[in-house]
């Protein structure tokens, strides 16, 4: 018989803060054991998107990036959060893509859903793949960004994801779901 | 010319938090371009593993676990933090599938390493993949945690990641990695 795993009830919640980047939300629970935790700490952000974005040309877009949390440059995807403003996350990385890199217009379908941390965190990160994009405008990017464009061939986005030169774990995930189901 | 994307530079720096499972550091940062982020906020964890864990009948050890960010319960690897007493990441994780599952023994390689947010954490995951393992024990699971092993064919692992039904990043990212190397 399949062992029933069963929510924690939460028994008192509070936020200890509550800033754009950083609302975190204290939340007193009791597991099914009975056992308590005093004080379980809930990051909570909007959903977050990234793009497999593959030009006409089959070469893929993708980004190096300063990332303070590990201190270094690393490649990733065009990534983003989804905004008040985006009706879906799907618009959101179309707009993300288009703002960060300048490609747009292309074939659009779901590619991938995951968390960053299901312990930690409260929200998902949905991953499109977006094929036959094309050079609609210039990117324009936010005060806060420091990005640089380029086109890589699929073998080389392959290479560099074997080398650990790719190391965002919701990035990683998708473009490892794109070779195994695109033998490259 | 490769554009050259720089480090930011941290103009002062305080921890806002300091407990075993929520340590917060607030930088102050100056980006390369000269603009200023006066309330960066990282995340300091230690070094977090996972293991697709191969039995010698070619099972893969799974777990269903609740987890309180995403408030589901849901299938992931065997996974944990690397402790001040483990000497490297491998034996963190061979410490972790024995208290989580019972298993053992086997052939141990390193497989991936990836951060679940490189913009936020401080640390990275290693995952490792161990075959031949086999049961050597009974799970010691601490009071916090609420965990049921489950024995599952790879192309059940693969279903269920195809459903959606796995969607912790890390481990998503290595059973991709797992199924584009091992096209079952």
């Amino acid at each position: 018989m399949e062992q029933k795993i069963e929510n924690w009830k939460v028994l008192s919640s509070e936020y200890i803060a509550h800033e754009p980047w950083f609302t975190v939300r204290k939340d007193r629970v009791q597991l099914p054991n009975g056992n308590m935790i005093p004080s379980y700490y809930v990051m909570e952000y909007p959903a977050w998107i990234c793009v497999i974005a593959l030009t006409k040309d089959g070469r893929m877009v993708m980004e190096r990036q300063y990332r303070h949390g590990v201190g270094r440059v690393n490649y990733e995807l065009c990534a983003g959060v989804v905004d008040h403003t985006d009706a879906t996350p799907e618009e959101a990385a179309k707009r993300e893509l288009l703002e960060e890199t300048g490609y747009g217009n292309g074939y659009w379908t779901f590619f991938l859903k995951a968390s960053a941390n299901p312990g930690t965190h409260n929200n998902y990160t949905y991953c499109f793949l977006a094929t036959e994009v094309e050079k609609v405008g210039e990117s324009h990017l936010e005060p806060t960004e420091d990005t640089a464009v380029e086109l890589l061939k699929p073998e080389v986005v392959k290479s560099l994801l074997e080398e650990g030169k790719i190391i965002q774990g919701m990035h990683v995930a998708s473009l490892w779901k794109y070779f195994a189901l695109n033998h490259k």
